[in-house]
């Protein structure tokens, strides 16, 4: 996968997760959760730019003039989407007083996206996902993992918790209490 | 739930449903997927201009203003999501012939979007997708079931499939001939 095409799917990735923290902000009436969707927009903007970038650059060279136009076109669809969330989160950010009456437009079901801080010395420190079988376990998915400024998404069974990692989840409303003996230290 | 809530998570689901089906029509370079999200969006518009209808009626009484201002915000931007997936979408219909290009960029995983038919007769006919456990014997997750003009998002354990359904589901790209012998009639 070439610099390209490696941007082209982060921006994909951080665009879904965006939608997903809005609309959990919107409903959880959540500002820290909107905040994030805010940093995030700045991510994909800076994607955005370095695609455009590269495709003019390519575009010199008449063979690569088609990819470049439609590297353009898709990155500039992705871009109008981390957009969309950024406005749903500004909702939250603005309006918080009124959301009650719509959150319950939106919440269709007991799955909801969480945040948990995992503390070092806790049974995820230094495990990989699938070891510890969290999802198997707890029916916690984790979507994504905040470490520092770095993000992984969609992690898969072979990443390694840390201490410090902040999980991005969905899984039950009542499931905090069931993961907390996984994240909380010793 | 209201009817006004209800068009807005219909708007919700149908433009997550557009994202995956755009995201996948690119990837497998399909047309007939990318046709599909430009008849979804026609549903999305639809729904957000009863929403802007319904608010502006009821902002008439001051108690509501805040409530149909809110509303007009996030359809708002639930619709400008559609549009993007429709520019995805649309990519595919005009510049097929440049693709495999950018697949490779989008493809991230061995997970599929497939369409499937059910054939009258099948092992799927007249059961819920809970007796059949249809996820857990073929790794195959229903996204979205299209029934003559009526979509069921996110079909749940009691949601009974048909004869005719075409099932929208998630699963590994060699599913096809996993799946293959519950959707045939006999």
């Amino acid at each position: 996968m070439n610099e390209d095409d490696r941007r082209l799917l982060e921006m994909k990735n951080t665009s879904e997760l965006m939608l997903d923290l809005a609309y959990s902000s919107l409903i959880y009436q959540n500002k820290v959760i909107a905040k994030e969707v805010i940093e995030l927009e700045d991510r994909v903007d800076r994607l955005h730019e370095a695609i455009i970038r590269s495709a003019l650059g390519k575009s010199k060279e008449p063979k690569n003039f088609d990819r470049s136009l439609i590297m353009i076109k898709i990155s500039d669809s992705i871009e109008r989407i981390a957009d969309a969330a950024l406005d749903i989160a500004d909702v939250v950010l603005r309006d918080i007083e009124l959301h009650p009456v719509v959150k319950k437009s939106l919440e269709d079901s007991d799955v909801v996206i969480q945040k948990h801080v995992v503390e070092n010395g806790s049974l995820l420190h230094g495990k990989t996902l699938g070891e510890i079988k969290l999802a198997t376990e707890t029916g916690v998915w984790v979507i994504a993992i905040r470490r520092g400024y770095d993000w992984i998404y969609g992690p898969d069974e072979g990443t390694t918790i840390s201490g410090g990692d902040i999980l991005y989840a969905r899984g039950p409303a009542d499931s905090e209490k069931i993961i907390a003996p996984w994240i909380k230290g010793k």
